[in-house]
């Protein structure tokens, strides 16, 4: 289903890795004349087959739209790619979808400011095939009243998972790197169980639909603890800390016991008994807030 | 909807914390003659006035029922009470849903085949407000013979929720932790990121739902991820572990210069380092089962 329309607004997308050749793909598909740049350049072959323009400069794919997309390895590339462009960056809205904190966002609002550039810092949620589908999450932060005369275009790139955060530049990154240390929450739990079931001889695909059981469970648990979190006051509907904590302690055997690595049901003991520690022993297990608002030791 | 019937079996519980209180409200519910006992008698009272019947011993609770349920602290209690009793379990079905280990419950299987009792070994996958609601999921192992024969009394603790496992009594206790590690995996994550997003100001209400999104979103990875496991074979169809280490990397950073604890994140990238130093770069997330499969050093 070819969306070509001449009203679409021409974008530029710079950076082709796996993640930018699939945001090009889509404003191609959306019907929006595209440019294209990439250190090397054989990596557009496929989206100037598609109908994209490859350009032979950052700077001429900087000036081919009014909408820059930049998507490269980390925002120390997308400074050493746009900073020598003052002129013609300015007055273009330049949307940023590398992966960083929020500090090097606000940065480079910054340093986009000083230049009378305009600038949306963004994450993406999501795996390069997913871009354009209904399973993309794009968050964005930055002037509200950009992110509504870019939204239609952005959009391409995720028809319904497409969020405007806030005026905060460096709200993205932050949303970005929180979600992520909550899938590395799970993927790591999953596999720390798979390694213990799999001493039972049970596949990890066996253990796969159950533990999705589980995650779904956990969303009601996530939902019934933040107003405790925001509230400061942690009531023990379900179990207390105590409880937890002679869990995880089952847990710790229970690996140790079966050779299995314990070192993350320790840190997890680790960090209840602490909150234990401080006077959360009969409190909810949102409690845990507080150790983690925390500086490292 | 009272359910009463004078074929339903009898059934007695032993133990009433929150979590027995509410299965011997279920099977009243259900209809059971319900006889239960608790080291303070006072517990029962609500249950009591409810229709059950208070044993005054642990011994009249066993012998009162063909199906013993027993939910205590932990396998020393459930010893403690039911070591003496040699004589009057001979016969009956014991069914133990307190928490442990797997060799806790291989062990008590053991015991209770010296006494010719029957055993099943289970877990509660909820809290007490879901027993007997949809919400609830209940896993047993043991005798496949032995859960189908009490299989319908069984579901009235978690009508649609209720799943046996297999022959191995071990296998309730396994999945029971392992999933309970994959929640404090995923509440940690929430956790790390509330802390994260409230240095901004954001409430822990206003990341849930989007928490939650990312939640949903995780349980694809696990399904993909979980052949790879099975296979040894770990193709990154997403993104690589160094793409992850330089995430992790981005979190943990992002976590010090706001003040928030690292530990997390630090130990997620340790993990990932390790993975990488072995060769799996280039390999997808789940190459970090073979960690999880280490003994810790």
């Amino acid at each position: 289903m070819s969306n070509t329309n001449a009203a679409q607004s021409p974008v530029s997308v710079i950076g082709l890795g796996l993640m930018g050749q699939a945001l090009a793909a889509a404003f191609i598909k959306g019907g929006h004349p595209t440019t294209v740049w990439n250190r090397t350049a054989s990596k557009a072959d496929e989206l100037v087959a598609s109908g994209a323009t490859l350009a032979d400069s950052v700077e001429s794919a900087v000036k081919a739209s009014p909408l820059v997309i930049v998507c490269v390895s980390d925002y120390a590339a997308v400074h050493e790619l746009l900073d020598p462009l003052e002129e013609s960056l300015k007055g273009r809205v330049l949307v940023n979808l590398t992966t960083g904190t929020s500090s090097q966002a606000r940065e480079t609002a910054e340093w986009a400011a000083r230049r009378d550039g305009l600038y949306l810092d963004g994450a993406i949620m999501a795996i390069p095939p997913d871009i354009a589908t209904d399973a993309a999450v794009l968050l964005y932060s930055g002037p509200k009243a950009l992110y509504e005369q870019h939204e239609e275009t952005l959009k391409k790139l995720g028809p319904v998972g497409t969020i405007y955060l806030d005026e905060d530049h460096g709200l993205s990154a932050l949303y970005d790197l929180s979600l992520l240390g909550i899938m590395w929450g799970i993927l790591n739990g999953f596999l720390h169980g798979a390694a213990l079931l799999g001493t039972a001889k049970v596949k990890a695909t066996t253990f796969a639909p159950l533990a999705n059981t589980m995650i779904n469970v956990v969303t009601e648990y996530v939902t019934a603890y933040a107003p405790q979190i925001d509230d400061g006051s942690y009531p023990a509907g379900d179990a207390t800390v105590t409880v937890h904590q002679e869990a995880m302690e089952h847990l710790a055997e229970e690996s140790e016991t079966l050779g299995v690595n314990s070192e993350l049901p320790r840190f997890f003991k680790a960090l209840a008994d602490r909150a234990a520690a401080e006077g959360h022993a009969g409190s909810s297990y949102a409690a845990l807030i507080e150790q983690f608002r925390k500086p490292s030791a």
